[in-house]
């Protein structure tokens, strides 16, 4: 098991954090994400290393950013 | 027919339009629903008379808040 913490932006509501939630939690081999609103923090564990550039995608999916 | 219309306060984003579509959506007789998200403006179309009380309680049902 690995963590690996991102930042997102644009996430105004509740409904935003649950768009993040689910789309990262596809990304094969995630177990536990974790968003907070306020900060944008996005705590994801995965089996093995976190896929960064897949957990990045997924927030694009959901139509927000991590900020670089 | 008539049209009532509705200043709806606390969403954010697309994610709250689209419950506050899908509450209002749900009272009986109504027949049309638009939200406009920058001004909060709600806009209800229903068979005979648009039951402003129902209205509210679903906005109220989807989180947010009709202003008076």
């Amino acid at each position: 098991m690995s963590t690996a913490t991102f930042t997102v932006t644009g996430m105004t509501c509740g409904h935003c954090v649950s768009s993040v939630q689910e789309e990262v939690s596809e990304v094969p081999g995630v177990r536990d994400v974790r968003v907070e609103l306020e900060t944008g923090l996005l705590t994801v564990s995965a089996e093995g290393e976190v896929d960064a550039a897949a957990v990045r995608a997924a927030v694009a999916e959901a139509g927000y950013q991590v900020s670089a």
